[in-house]
């Protein structure tokens, strides 16, 4: 029996969210009353009407990612060949092609594992996420790395976003180049749309082996298929220990009342925050190395699905609150006095582990000196923990509404409840604040002026705008 | 000669700042009038006179760094025996005493740096920075290293951080049992007050290798200093050509009048989004990997100072305003949607830089393909540029204000001119914001809750204090 199917296992890992500091028993006024969460009730239970509605219409594609059992088999089948010989694998993507992938790795990989021999990690290859264009970004990090021992996974849902193509078609020049064509063919995998777009068609083509992320689902919304999985099951994470943790999320949220349903009361407290409470500034910040990647994760999920300028109804609203990522206790000596003291626009969600995998004690070594006296016999564990209990309770004395999200330990199963719980808390405030949680307008601008600027055909109006744009004034130019 | 010794190659690497599409001329209403910045002269004026009398009288310590060339030597006599044995570095340290050090790496040393065989780095050890206390990152991180081959430099401007002196006791005790006394002594270099404080007075009893930070040089002003230079030198980075390039736009500031003082203009413009324009959020974003860190050193330096409840005549002031730190293109696919169409309560800062280290061709493979073929031909140098030109236009076109500090390439003497900027441009926002740039209250609190639950002797009414809280209620916490 796998631990995940052991009920009594799965008790011990059930993510837990702790809101007193954010309430008006705490904090007086700044805090929200329970009578705010009341009022909202009736607006969670229509919402959970429609979701279950859209759900069931396949509108909510990222919801049966964690019942899509095949994905695991197709990755062990793409992966096989590829351990035989693979000690390095890169990611070429962006967005939500990356910061999953990227998110997995750093919290359930060790923090060397890119650095360990292969033997000390299961003859797994390391995970490197190439996430920008930048040419010294880019050929740096190759420039490390073996190239007849490196493959590629190439992710675009739309199979059309310009940066990973150019990544892709510079990459495979370059291995075309270095160990021939048809070895250089087999060092790509591509994850894409199942049918549709220039990367489906190309993997056709140059015979490329690939995996689909399905046609429901956005780019933001996938690190539960292909898109994360694959980058994870190669590296030696427990796949089907975190779809586990996911669908255990489901069920959970299934079953609870919407009124004590943890997806909606994130979504209800970070929603009030933003609105009536007037702290348009959500700050996620993990006390766990191990989690930051996930506060990247979801700062882009967060910020790309809600920051709207209009309604569904059409209505001018620029909604949304703007994600910020720190990281306890880091953050302590570099955020946290704008935190207490500066302006009051901001609503701190805190991420705990309780357990860790390593205990530290921190050994006794200078009994008569008072500033290191204090910390012998005490642990890392317990000093991380206080910090983080002295942070949250000296927040609440200044009346700065905060709240935890408790993770018992941080394994698949625990990061797949995050994932899942984040992801409906955010289509859950998509309703909340009347907007479309799945696409992303605003950035169709500038990807037209690029395409104008680069002489894609069919953009000569974008091109002809920006020449045409008035000029910078020198008087604001300082040299 | 040095390169930045000769003047032609100089004046070809002067960072340039363009604020065009922060005004009015631009954005119209949103955009700032060139009357308001008029309106500011006076006071940047006076500003100018305050800090030139300040800096005489020792008060702005970290405006001389630049000019501690006996520094350079230090570091040298120090790196000479480490460099016979030593393979990696290790940073203990966490806010200014980590994150400089850490944004020069990533500047100025390549992205594989780390993973590199000694050959290709000269000889140079690797450098990592060690700025938290969850024992899975601390362990995990030296879990990688070879332990007889791994140099720790331990910074606390104080001597008194708990976090530091923590992972200091855990890291001696644990090298002198594998290595023995006498090689552990010499595995540790402290960087401290010159005087006082425990460390300093441990380097002493321990005989520890030892650098200072001079006493008038708080930890978020301390890059310039052996906090940055140590670990920069070691790691094979040109220190002098970074000193120079801060002197050099020391020498430039000091030669422009207030109105065109490039540093002022930027405090100027930050202060007057943050108050005028109601625009309290400041998204940093450069268009390079290499300037990661930087971002993240900045937003630090910028909090910390700014971020003030009170003001310098102690009114409730509530100041300063929240940076966040972005990255392009990266981010395009995630942060911003929400810049182009969420809350009109930022101004973004890019950071472009002219010219990288490697031209990369995007080869022309698929030429009957339209979405490849346009890229053909072009390089990602190109891309990224136009992509940061996209984005700036279309950002202005939707009126949310931006601006771009030019870098004509990335290396030390254009990475010191842009610290120095930084540095007195915060200088100069927290006289306009009108608060102590140099102190931090807000976090004395929960420091001083931590000793009490560590149980420090002294802070037991801070103990007493947190046990009598009023306890958490179960109806907000979630299970």
């Amino acid at each position: 029996m796998k631990r995940h199917e052991d009920p009594k296992w799965v008790q011990k890992m059930i993510l837990t969210l702790d809101h007193n500091y954010a309430m008006a028993e705490f904090l007086g006024e700044p805090g929200l009353k329970e009578s705010d969460l009341h009022d909202l009730a009736p607006r969670l239970q229509v919402l959970d009407q429609d979701l279950a509605a859209q759900r069931q219409n396949g509108q909510l594609g990222f919801m049966a990612l964690p019942y899509q059992d095949q994905v695991v088999k197709q990755i062990r089948q793409v992966a096989k060949p590829l351990l035989e010989w693979c000690w390095d694998v890169v990611v070429l993507g962006i967005g939500g092609s990356a910061l999953g992938a990227r998110a997995l790795h750093q919290a359930l990989r060790p923090p060397q594992h890119n650095k360990f021999p292969m033997g000390r990690r299961n003859h797994k290859p390391g995970l490197w996420v190439a996430d920008n264009i930048d040419p010294d970004s880019f050929y740096g990090l190759l420039d490390g790395l073996d190239m007849r021992r490196t493959g590629f996974i190439v992710v675009s849902k739309s199979g059309n976003t310009a940066e990973t193509l150019a990544q892709f078609l510079w990459a495979y020049q370059f291995l075309k180049n270095r160990l021939g064509e048809d070895t250089a063919r087999q060092r790509f995998i591509i994850v894409t749309d199942p049918e549709k777009g220039p990367l489906r068609r190309l993997a056709a083509e140059e015979h490329l082996a690939s995996l689909s992320v399905p046609a429901n689902v956005g780019g933001r919304f996938s690190v539960l298929s292909a898109v994360g999985l694959l980058p994870a099951g190669l590296t030696g994470i427990e796949v089907e220990e975190l779809l586990a943790g996911a669908r255990f999320m489901d069920q959970r949220l299934k079953d609870a009342v919407p009124d004590s349903n943890p997806a909606y009361r994130l979504a209800a407290l970070y929603y009030l925050f933003a609105t009536a409470k007037h702290r348009p500034n959500l700050v996620f910040m993990p006390y766990a190395g191990a989690l930051a990647g996930m506060a990247e994760w979801f700062c882009q999920l967060w910020a790309e699905s809600l920051g709207k300028e209009r309604d569904l109804a059409g209505n001018l609203v620029q909604a949304g609150s703007t994600p910020i990522r720190a990281l306890g206790v880091t953050d302590q000596h570099s955020q946290l006095q704008l935190y207490m003291e500066g302006p009051p626009d901001k609503l701190i969600t805190f991420l705990a582990v309780d357990k860790f995998k390593n205990d530290l004690e921190i050994p006794a070594l200078y009994p008569d000196q008072e500033a290191f006296s204090y910390l012998g016999g005490h642990s890392l564990n317990e000093l991380i923990r206080v910090e983080h209990q002295a942070t949250a309770f000296n927040l609440m004395k200044a009346d700065r509404p905060n709240m935890t999200l408790h993770l018992p330990e941080v394994n698949p199963f625990t990061i797949g409840q995050l994932i899942f719980l984040l992801e409906v808390a955010t289509v859950a405030a998509a309703g909340l604040f009347g907007v479309n949680a799945f696409d992303q307008p605003g950035v169709e601008g500038g990807k037209q002026t690029t395409y104008g600027l680069m002489g894609r055909p069919g953009f000569d109006n974008e091109r002809d705008e920006f020449a045409a744009a008035p000029p910078a004034l020198e008087k604001y130019r300082i040299v």
